[in-house]
């Protein structure tokens, strides 16, 4: 993404397929480029005019006095290719193209756009769309879009996979008050991504605030790790849509079951330190609270208003977002009862009545601001007969401007408040017309600033002592088999190469074997019928559990493969699985459901024969995982609930349970041919855990 | 509430405290009936003015030619009770009292209030307030209040807690479009109740949807039959603030705990048929829908829209509201096609594309609403440089008209639809900007067909087979006794009375009389120290299990007492509880929980030790009741899926379980005096179940 920035403030552009034939896109381009206030050179290409809207045309790209830092494309699509090609011997370096007709007709145009992405790496140049509505830049200024109206100038930059829903917020920013820094159609992303470009915007000095609307996510395993570099300079929230087209995939594992297709977004999001929304208006109120907001220190909130129910609806919804309602020092309160007469409240919520004149909001905004435990401050305006709407805003104004905490302003009406919205959002103070929305933006703020504390360690690199060689000969042992599935006795040395605590699992062939293997590992043992062919091993004898001594052992050897033989002529059983028996623990379990875009997902959570019923499950993608995002995977299930010990039972080895999902991570990272990967149960024990049953499959 | 309807449409209104100082709200009540357009005879009561602003004045109530309809009230608040006997006297049925300085501001104002309430009482007056902002009926038209604006005529009743909201909104309804038909500001309840308006506002001929801004609701466990026959007529939707004041109540009980204050409310909406929302935009988004839609005859709806975009998301929320994207038939699809271009889409959502113009848009929905499977359809226009605002919005105004469905309208944008959204609204269709919103007004309309088509039955008025008199009896003795929990022996004697399939217990004081109980019914049998004041009966040797011999139980008989002895030698236990043992089998819960506010509420679902932790529990109040209620209770839980046979378990009988819940209702409504009632475990077999351990607390 060198030279990206061109793409937005270049000193010159070139439209290819510029024209004089009003309301044509080729027109509107040159029009919106020139009359939007452009200041550099602009070049229209048309190979049949030698003059474009009284300005000098050329027939090639290749023809231009100079290489054009930008150039748009909007001819029909089968010539896009060979214009793409001139522009990359040329060295060109940044084009968008608003040409429709590749990739979204099917057919011919996957062709074509497959063509367009080997040309632009060739040449390794930045491209927008195809079927790109275009770019804005309200600073430079320049317009390459084809929508007519440019929106109001602010520090928002707002990336749209959909061209018309960007057209559709265009309009609607005036209305909102919304102003924006860029505006960006991706179109096809045969070019530039949105996660590129989101990379870019965490840069970019005009813009303050990323939004984006987007269909899909690139696929890039290491989503988490870049996104998290943006995030930490600035915030970033996305509509991502398309939550239920795929629905939660059928799947073989427990995991796989208990993870839909949108969560493995949502998990994404959450550990890359992004905010996800799911409504448009969501997306632009909490927008324009980080447009003009500064980052709150905290999550204790302070109301003032004039209206007692405001405060009250207020006050439910900070319960809601769990956000603190600050609790006033005495010193605080008596300067407080000095402006606010007895009627009222000068406990928080503030109540300073319906007949507060501007001069009581003054007082109070200065008393609350000034109080060390305020982070943030709403102030509520019900339009009240005594209520001066615009004397107010003056005064919030006034006396936010002193201090760096985040101020908000409820102007609970209609027409009485026109002036004063348009007055408080000119000067950096966000207004809404509902309490609930207010609340909702101050917990955004919040979850920045904490977004900001995070510390990203990496506790899976520390991991070093594990065996990969042996994992590694299993998994070629398997493939030669043919097999795609572990047998129990593969799972365990698999476990134990990578420091997972389980119950041994050894393979035995014969009974003679069978009785030496129970008594290496030590009795009481269980015997299993060993296949991956085998689905009900209990219902057809081949489970035997309390075994004793080396003669049972032997015996029982006999017994199962007999029953296995009878129920299933036609299957050769791999052998007899011999397995510790341990003692029973609290039941947890882990798991890994590798997603297609993010890589492998671990699981954790109660386990048991019914974790599919309780679903007391929670998600992390492996890669990018750190130690507070384990502690918070773990504290989220109800199951740490008791494993930390619950009606008076002892604590368990809940270090130890973290180090297996630490593990199990390590190992699907290290090895991403393994697909799906269950340990259910795992025993947790006061000290140290086991793990009972591993499934693996590649 | 004998002729309420004066309250509103009086032929005659006195205003005591009216007054000639511009500026005092007995100058503006006056000015706003006066003015307001009212046709009636205006009466102003001043001791002191023989004219108000140009009408002649009366001293005193009694004294005007004629009983008033209306007498509106606003002088200090000592001198409102004399003016309120004053009326009765006089023969006044309707009063709003706008004075404050009642139960609101404490000590004396309590003492005023009762008074209040006295006085209406005896002489049988409707009364609104004190602390009112007053009443408005834009279709009289008639403003008591001292808001200086009336809203918008329209169909929406609005009942307000909060005065100030009540401005608000007021100020607000221009700018969002909506029209009332009436406004009441609730002031403190001392007459008439939210309760009893909201069932005057079901009859009333000019409301056609009554939304509630409530802080409280009337302590009225007959809650839930009475909204039942409001929500049968009208769509009833309450924003219940205050839900975070009370927080979840400490309990000793399971069900206590793990219902919260604010369950029972939700509850009781729901069973009432009632919509609760959360938020105030959520409020008037739904009241804007009720307000000019038709009520749709099912979930299915189809979207037409010129952006896939605003499609993708409208599925999206689609999917999170439950609502079915119509899937087209051949005979539509045909006709589809030839109505929209090949680039776009004839499946739901219909893309008409961005270059749609407004016949593109016409076909679309002639052919759309005239297909029977489609309930309700949402038109979405963003403004394309195609896009004729205004041409859409008459085509679409036009087409809907033949047809009684909802069409709802999302115009993507701000300046462009000003004009569009003015004439939507206008002719019966609700606009919104976002796509989200217009699917979620289309599932709440979906919502109240459904509370339309709801059966209410009661199935525990049918339940005869109950032995009130032995419950009775044993709650006689308890309380005799000066306890106020009972003993194993007597909860189970109480389960038997109601015919709640239990376990039996049986209570003995020697070990003679243990040897015989146990024989009666039958080995094994537990044994339990009997007592209320030993708590941890297994800790201190209380509780012995498997005994299955006479011989055995007299001799653990022994052990018991002298284990309970030697642990609380202070304590002299009830005897020895004998105990049949059951098999186990599926562990459920049923329980009970009285709400100050609705009566008992009963809880069903999981069982067993982890009940708080799994928290898989559902509520329902007992007051009304009805079988699809019971039916949708058991099949929240998760606990339902393992009855109904999970993983290949065999199904448990479920009949008996919601037997028991229909049980637990009718014992806890026949005995207000249980506070406490917890059945866990409830064993369920393949046939019939057993109550393990019952708890009653009085």
């Amino acid at each position: 993404m060198i030279g990206i920035n061109e793409m937005f403030n270049p000193s010159s552009v070139a439209v290819v397929g510029a024209s004089n034939s009003v309301g044509k896109v080729g027109y509107i381009l040159v029009d919106n480029i020139v009359n939007g206030g452009y200041g550099g050179k602009v070049y229209p290409i048309n190979p049949k005019s030698d003059e474009i809207q009284g300005i000098k045309a050329y027939k090639n790209v290749k023809d231009l006095p100079e290489v054009p830092e930008l150039v748009v494309i909007s001819i029909p699509s089968p010539f896009v290719n060979e214009t793409l090609n001139d522009c990359g011997e040329f060295g060109v370096k940044n084009i968008v193209v608003i040409t429709a007709g590749f990739k979204e007709v099917g057919g011919e145009g996957i062709k074509l756009e497959e063509e367009m992405i080997s040309i632009i790496k060739k040449y390794n140049i930045n491209l927008i769309g195809p079927n790109s509505l275009g770019t804005i830049d309200t600073h430079t200024p320049l317009n390459t879009s084809f929508s007519q109206a440019m929106p109001p100038k602010g520090n928002i930059a707002f990336v749209s996979q959909s061209g018309a829903m960007m057209v559709a917020i265009i309009d609607w920013s005036v209305t909102a008050g919304i102003g924006f820094s860029k505006v960006i159609s991706l179109g096809n992303k045969a070019g530039s991504t949105e996660i590129e470009l989101l990379e870019y915007l965490a840069e970019d000095k005009d813009t303050a605030v990323v939004i984006a609307y987007l269909e899909s996510i690139s696929e890039d395993e290491n989503f988490v790790n870049t996104l998290r570099k943006v995030s930490a300079k600035k915030p970033v929230i996305i509509l991502k849509s398309g939550s239920s087209a795929a629905g939660a995939e059928a799947a073989s594992s427990h995991t796989g079951a208990l993870a839909g297709s949108d969560l493995a977004f949502d998990t994404a999001f959450k550990q890359a330190g992004i905010f996800r929304v799911t409504t448009m208006d969501e997306l632009f109120d909490v927008a324009l609270a980080f447009s003009k907001c500064p980052i709150p220190t905290g999550r204790n909130l302070a109301i003032i208003t004039n209206a007692g129910g405001g405060g009250v609806v207020s006050v439910d919804a900070m319960e809601r977002f769990g956000l603190n309602l600050v609790e006033f020092d005495d010193k605080t309160t008596v300067k407080l009862k000095e402006a606010v007469p007895d009627e009222g409240s000068v406990k928080n919520p503030i109540d300073v009545l319906g007949d507060a004149p501007v001069s009581r909001y003054q007082e109070t905004l200065g008393i609350v601001l000034d109080n060390e435990a305020v982070d943030s401050l709403i102030v509520m305006v019900c339009p009240t007969a005594s209520a001066d709407a615009d004397g107010i805003a003056d005064a919030i104004i006034d006396g936010a401007k002193d201090f760096d905490k985040p101020v908000i302003v409820v102007n609970m009406g209609g027409p009485t408040f026109i002036n004063a919205d348009k007055l408080l959002r000119e000067n950096g103070i966000p207004t809404y017309v509902f309490p609930e929305t207010a609340v909702k933006v101050v917990d955004y703020l919040a979850r920045f600033e904490a977004v900001q504390e995070r510390v990203y360690d990496d506790p899976i690199a520390e991991i070093k002592d594990v065996d990969t060689k042996t994992v590694s000969d299993i998994f070629a042992k398997v493939k030669t088999d043919g097999r795609d599935t572990l047998l129990g006795s593969e799972a365990y040395a698999v476990a134990k190469a990578y420091g997972i605590s389980a119950a041994p699992i050894v393979l035995s062939t014969s009974n003679d074997e069978a009785g030496k293997i129970a008594e290496e590992i030590g009795f009481p043992v269980v015997l299993k019928i060993a296949s991956d062919k085998i689905l009900h091993k209990s219902d057809i004898g081949g489970v035997k559990v309390g075994i004793s001594s080396k003669t049972e052992a032997e015996k029982v050897f006999d017994e199962i493969i007999a029953s296995a033989k009878k129920a299933h002529p036609d299957i050769a059983p791999d052998g007899v699985e011999v397995q510790k028996m341990m003692d029973s623990g609290d039941e947890v379990l882990v798991g890994m459901v590798r997603d297609k875009q993010f890589g492998p997902m671990i699981a954790f959570g109660m386990g048991g024969i019914y974790v599919n019923l309780i679903e007391d499950v929670a998600f992390k993608l492996a890669n990018g995982l750190t130690s507070d995002e384990i502690d918070e995977q773990f504290e989220s299930t109800k199951v740490s609930t008791l494993l930390k010990g619950f009606r008076g039972e002892p604590a368990k080895d809940i270090k130890d349970v973290k180090e297996a999902i630490k593990r199990v991570a390590k190992l699907t990272l290290d090895f991403p041919e393994i697909t799906e990967l269950d340990i259910n149960p795992i025993f947790v024990y006061e000290n140290g855990s086991s793990a009972l049953d591993i499934k693996i499959k590649l």
